[in-house]
């Protein structure tokens, strides 16, 4: 068969289990799930055995140790992918909510139902353990999902795609409501991406460079982050005890996450006094600081900042700091150099801090908090399929809410319109 | 000035405008739709000199009787304008609404607060009057907004946008928060969908041409609606009264808008009887009716629907009919065939309703009403800039609401997070 076909294939049974799922019970799907569990359980052996070819064809092709770790799938992992199959299970489905239902002048009731997006396409790089989490969530949120996971995960991918097909079936939902692509062909990701009529949005997970190709050639709505350049504004009426847990806290928790702070925003009238409470403390853990004039001029340990420095997520223990006016020179700072992320205020001043959470334009702002809550479990959502950095439909961190949509109901009884 | 440079004027001006307007208290926007009625009432005399060299040109260039219909401004018409200016100013100002705030398990309080888009980009054609609508809907959303109308509506356009700029100067907001493209050179349009930098949202109002090319060409999200091709299905456990009234007022209400019922399905064990009530009503319209082979056998005058015309969105006096086994042959029609836009049942039986609601994947789904409902004034939004049939972001009709979107807030005391 073609890869066109396969694709095309793979679209029409998506859509076609996306009608069946859109009106499974919330207790199929739970069913689903535990039997998912159960498959992966019994499946144990053998994709330890199917990753381990991963594993070796990873360091044939010189894999860097930091993708060969999270190729790795050890007992623990799979513990971890069986423990999120039975959380998943334990959340409360948003599918058939009604809300904002109301009688009308014209007599009609008019409400919004939530409802499923359809067919979710999950585009994601190294990790299998993607494909559980993805298809998880996707399930439980009555969606159809198509997956294509990284070639480098290829035999332990479909391994984990045979035991999700398994727990489907033993309760009664179509195999094809998860589909794992089996081709390592690139053409699929570009054709995943280009049939609206099958798939209804795309979610990518992986480096920038992958979600800017997808965005750019997409024919489909895409819920994507690219960077989060995430800032930390320290106010001259900030508590430097709060400001220094949290600086510390939003730069030094993991450098590599998407919500770690990059950029350091210091009032000049707190600058001098607050910044040797924090520079011990780097220095020690080892983070290198770059700065603006006024930073450097405090401090020998600071180096240069370029204009580039501002625009940069450095995911790495690294920070740009910059010396402001005042808040408002703080926020356009944002507003012009953060990736509408996260962004943090610290101040005991009651009107900044309205001010900031209104006109920061980020996707989640914070007030004497540290940036690593942007998080999908510390929001309270019990699981993340990624963050939003988009404007429109879920904006922070996505989990269940994010992969539905809601539709309009109407009630009548022999209902016309006169006019 | 290129129009690559005239283009990025507009967007950056716009950027920076939809800040201020982001911060705007909900009277200034008010007062400022006001002082734009105001202007537009003094502007009367010389719009109606300008709208008859669109008029005069639109001739010379031979548009159509319907076409330059649209494009005439008469007093009536500019009165329209200036009541709808005042009745945004009373619909209430969905932004800083905060919902969901809750304590979370780490002591962070977590809510979603509703804020504008950014920017809004109007892509139409011919009406004037959509100037108006479009800017006093964004502008009460605290959107800027960059408006493109079509060449033939130029001059009136450009008269708007002056006593749009004189209203906005009017209360102290920036003129540039509804900025009117003043060239119609066509690379304008390729300019404004592809520049993600400065405009957040792209909405299209036009003709299905119109709105596919902006889709396949857009870099930005576009929200829109290609067809409505609307279906009412008559189940045999219907209310003849409730039916006959819901059919002929879904269809000939009016012909040419998107809610109107462009297909009618029926339940065999009641076509036979059911028809005859309509038909006599739809002969007496001039109804043109299509049908399956089994809807040609009840009547001679019905006349033989093709495979495509299931697809097609008449917009006219013409109308498709299938006799269907039951409600879910009804079902899988509607979901293959149909626009996903509004789709009705006529029932008395409470399971069928309920599941032809879950089921039916549309934006507005009916029960015992017509499909002439799914508008924004009828679901009392006050206005709506437009319907939408993407099942991200907004979906249906869209007013204020659809104009905005919600970011996370999180307040803290100096919390940290500890894993």
């Amino acid at each position: 068969m073609s890869l066109e076909s396969y694709m095309n294939q793979i679209g029409q049974q998506a859509r076609a289990a996306s009608r069946l799922l859109a009106k499974a019970s919330t207790e199929q799907k739970n069913m689903a799930l535990f039997a998912m569990a159960e498959a992966l359980e019994v499946a144990r052996p053998k994709l330890i055995e199917e990753n381990a070819k991963d594993m070796k064809s990873g360091e044939e092709k010189g894999l860097d140790s930091a993708m060969l770790d999270r190729l790795l799938l050890t007992d623990v992992r799979i513990d971890g992918m069986i423990e999120g199959l039975k959380q998943v299970a334990s959340l409360s489905d948003p599918v058939g909510e009604i809300s904002n239902m109301a009688y009308l002048p014209s007599g009609i009731q008019r409400g919004q139902m939530r409802v499923p997006l359809g067919v979710v396409g999950i585009i994601y790089e190294s990790r299998p353990n993607v494909t559980i989490d993805a298809a998880s969530l996707c399930l439980k949120s009555g969606n159809a999902t198509i997956l294509r996971g990284g070639s480098e995960a290829f035999y332990s991918n479909q391994m984990i795609a045979t035991a999700i097909s398994t727990g489907l079936e033993k309760v009664g939902l179509p195999a094809t409501a998860v589909q794992v692509i089996n081709t390592t062909d690139r053409a699929a990701v570009g054709k995943l991406i280009t049939m609206p009529e099958f798939v209804d949005v795309i979610v990518p997970r992986g480096g920038k460079g992958l979600i800017e190709r997808i965005s750019a050639d997409a024919r489909v709505p895409v819920i994507k982050h690219l960077d989060g350049n995430c800032h930390v504004y320290v106010d001259d009426e900030a508590d430097f005890d709060k400001a220094y847990k949290i600086v510390i806290n939003a730069k030094t928790r993991r450098y590599g996450v998407c919500n770690a702070m990059e950029s350091l925003l210091l009032h000049k009238n707190i600058a001098a006094d607050f910044f040797p409470r924090i520079l011990a403390t780097f220095e020690e853990k080892g983070v290198e600081l770059l700065g603006c004039s006024a930073m450097q001029a405090l401090s020998d340990k600071v180096g240069v900042a370029t204009e580039e420095d501002w625009y940069t997520e450095y995911t790495a223990p690294k920070l740009s700091i910059k010396v402001v006016e005042d808040m408002d020179e703080a926020i356009a700072h944002i507003n012009k150099y953060g990736s509408h992320h996260t962004d943090a205020i610290v101040t005991q001043n009651y009107t900044k801090s309205r001010a900031f959470m209104t006109e920061v334009d980020s996707s989640s702002v914070m007030v004497n908090a540290s940036t690593a809550f942007a998080d999908g479990f510390e929001y309270g959502f019990g699981a993340e399929i990624g963050i939003s950095t988009d404007k429109i439909h879920a904006r922070g961190p996505v989990g269940l809410i994010g992969l539905t949509s809601q539709k309009y109901i109407v009630l009548g009884d022999g209902h016309t319109r006169d006019n």
